[in-house]
This record gives structure tokens, C-alpha cells and sequence, in this order.
């Protein structure tokens, strides 16, 4: 499996009045980390928007354990359990503060679409052909 | 059941660069549609907290259909399918747009806790007896 | 001069946990204002984007004298002092709330650019005689 | 002078329709250029929250000269360009991309205030005593 990690600071304006993070800005959080995860793997999201190809977020699972706090340095550890075979691409999440203990997961499935036609495409073959020796 | 809409307008902010809402921002439209929920009800989340009960989300479910473009007007549909019978309450979402698209849906768990320890607790006995006219 | 008023609650995700609305939010409300006061006047920011003009911010100034809290119903008076005389039109705001008390003043300097080249351009000639009824 | 330089990615959730960070995101940006300013110093916001005094932001004046894009690298300058002698400080902060162009620049005014009375106050002595040395 393809595994990787990324650390993020918690920024004040992405607490709210609970005095913890807002529960909506964990979507940021797993978005860092898939980008990160694609950086690692040797290409970039932005490099693949400009080849014409887009990844919109199609399913968003999240279950939130226990709550992250203002300044805390959390670790996100995205995980792609399985190789994708058609348009679309499903990342897990886990989410840790720096006392190692998990604070929230997610499941984010995306869609790999054309940016002009928007008609669904799949995954370009070069990152197919690096992921797999993850497989 | 106890069913209610509300509306709203789409943020210049609240989109990204592929032209469309950021999907992190649903959890935001679908805040707001639980808060009209209250306030329909006869209450208010606001007071709710000033009376030592926060409701953290704990869970949060969405699919994304269509895209909600930037000015679009709006419509939220917020159900509680059923009837709260401990410390949890489960809300059922669905976003259209002005031409009655369903553009998402949601299902959003929260938890009663007390401010002061944390602990879990129940909904409050006059919201429960106002929502039971409903089932 | 062509003023505007229009209203907005505040959202739980807008606080910070200092229990306010976090500051750079403000942008946002002034940006309601602004999008108003346009659809005041007859027309709207969307259309202008679809004709192939943008209006970019490019400076903006806040003093924040009283916080906002969550569930605040805060009014929004966009005023524009001057006419534009060239690429650039300057708004005023002032942000209250429900009890009438001023919380923000805002001045927000945008201007007229081509979407596709990039260069300044004035005001639409239609807007233009619009407002000029105003002065 | 104190002046300390921090990094950080642009994130997709930043960017509106327009293709750049929306405007009202840069206010995130100089709040995070503070916070490593202040950590550089070797005290942290959070610790002075823990300690009963907030630091509320009362002004803010941001120019934007240049747009950033999304996965750009901005560099954030953080200069303190007086000692504060009273309730007030105030930060000039300078935001240039990865090919070193400056994109906007910011002044912000934050207030020393008492968490518990919301009375004006000083910066702490240790503060000051530690910053004394670079004027």
C-alpha cells in the first residue's frame, strides 16, 4: 500500500468558539495530505490541473474522535488501500496530534474528470505505473 | 418527521479554483440548515451553549452530485428521520440549487455533552417533548 | 451617494476561540456588501464575470472596534463615496449589530480588469450612468 | 528590528474562482507569520492565552500587489518595526512568492487585553525584555 505522511499546525482561525478545530476544516487537513501524498509519489496536483485533468471530491466520510487544538502539531497519515481501476480514486486519512493519539479519520473518494469536457477519465498512466510497485 | 429548508446564498469565498463551492464548505451550509432546524423548533443552538450543553459533531457523511456555483441561491433541507433516544442525534441533509438540482446530501451525527466536564449527556427534556409532536 | 444595507447571521464556523468572529472574516461580510449593493443597482458581480471583467481586491482596511458573537444578525451598509473616474472604485462599510452598535468599519479598493488579458479596464458604461444618478 | 521569515503552501480550499487566494485569506497568512514570530522569540501565543491574556486584532491594512496561486510557497516576513509602549503592538508583515516577487503587504494592530476582564494591558515583562535587545 501507498503510505504517506505530512505534518500541519493548527491555525487559530481554524478554531471556533468550542475552543477546538472546526469540524469542516478537517476536509482542508485530508487535502493537504493527499497533496502531499501525490508530491511524494513524483508529481503534483497543480501540474496535473494544468495537463487538463481534475479531481473533484465526490464522497467525504469523516468520524471525529477527539478534538484537535489551537497550535497542536498534527500528522496526517494518507493511505490509498487499493490501486484504482476506473475514474475513481478513494484515499483513507488519519489524523494525529502530537501526542500520538488519533483524532479523526476520513474517507475521501474523488473522480478523476477532464477539466474541458468534464467527462470522467482515469488515472494518467504514469502515476498508475508508480503506484503499482506499492501493490 | 421534522423537516425543515432554508436558504442561501453562494460566497465568492466559499469557491475554489475549479470554478465550484469547495466541498469543504458543505459542512457549513449543512450547520446552517441545523441551526434554522432549532430555531424552528423554538430554540436556539445559541442558547443551548449558554445553558452549558455543546453538540460537537461527531460524525459527517456527504456526497457530492453536482457542483454549486458561486451566487447560486441555495435551498437546504434538513430532516431528524428519528427521534433521539440518547446522547446522540443523527441529521439528514440535502442541498438544491435554484433549478432544483439535488447537489448534495448529508448525514451529520452529533453528540450532547455537558460544557463543563465533557460528559456525554441527553437532549433537553423540552426539545424532546416539542420534537416527539413530529414522530 | 449610493448606500445599501443588507443583513447576514453569523455562522459557528466563522468564530474563533476567543468566542468573536476571527477578523479576517470581515472580508467576507464587506464582500456581502459589496455584492448587494451591485444587485441593488440591477445588476450582478456574476455577470460581470460572465462579460469577461473581473474585479480584484487590491486594498483593504479594517478597524475592528467591538466583536461579532455566533448567531449575531449583523447589518451591512456598503456605501460608495465617489464615483469611479478610472480602473478603480473604492466601497466604504460599517458593520452592526443587532443592538445597533458599530462593530467594523471597512474601505475595500477593487478594480476593473479584462479576465482574459489581465489589463484594467473602467467600469461599464451602464453601471456608470446608474450610479450617476446618485451624485 | 525584530523580523522573522516562515514559510507555507498555499492550500486549494484558498483559492476562489478568480484562480488565486481569495483576498481575505492573507489575514491567515500574516496570523501565522505572527505566531512563528512570536514562537521565534521563544514564547508562544498559546502559552500567553493560557496565561489570561488575549491579543485581539484591531486594525488591519493589507495591499495586494500581486495574486498568489495555488501550491505556491509563500514566504512570510514578520517585522515588529517599534517597541510597544503601551496596550498596542503593531506588526508590518511582507508575503512573496517562490520566485521572490512581493505579492501583498500588511500592517496589523493587535490589543493586550485580560481574558477574564477584557481590561487593556501591557505585553508581558519577559516579552519586552527579550525584544528590548533588538532596538
Amino acid at each position: 500500500m501507498f503510505t504517506t505522511t505530512t505534518t500541519v499546525r493548527v491555525r487559530y482561525a481554524e478554531t471556533d468558539k468550542m475552543g477546538v478545530v472546526y469540524h469542516g476544516n478537517y476536509a482542508l487537513y485530508f487535502e493537504i495530505g493527499r497533496t502531499e501524498a501525490i508530491r511524494h509519489l513524483g508529481y503534483s496536483y497543480k501540474d496535473l490541473e494544468t495537463s487538463g485533468i481534475l479531481m473533484p471530491v465526490v464522497e467525504l466520510h469523516t468520524k471525529f474522535l477527539r478534538p484537535a487544538l489551537y497550535d497542536d502539531v498534527l500528522t496526517i497519515k494518507t493511505t490509498l488501500p487499493l490501486l484504482p481501476t476506473n475514474h475513481l480514486i478513494a484515499f483513507h486519512s488519519e489524523i494525529y496530534n502530537q501526542a500520538g493519539k488519533l483524532l479523526t479519520t476520513g474517507e475521501v473518494v474523488l473522480c478523476f474528470i477532464k477539466a474541458d469536457t468534464r467527462q470522467k477519465t482515469n488515472m494518467p498512466d504514469d502515476w498508475l505505473e508508480k503506484l503499482a510497485g506499492y501493490y
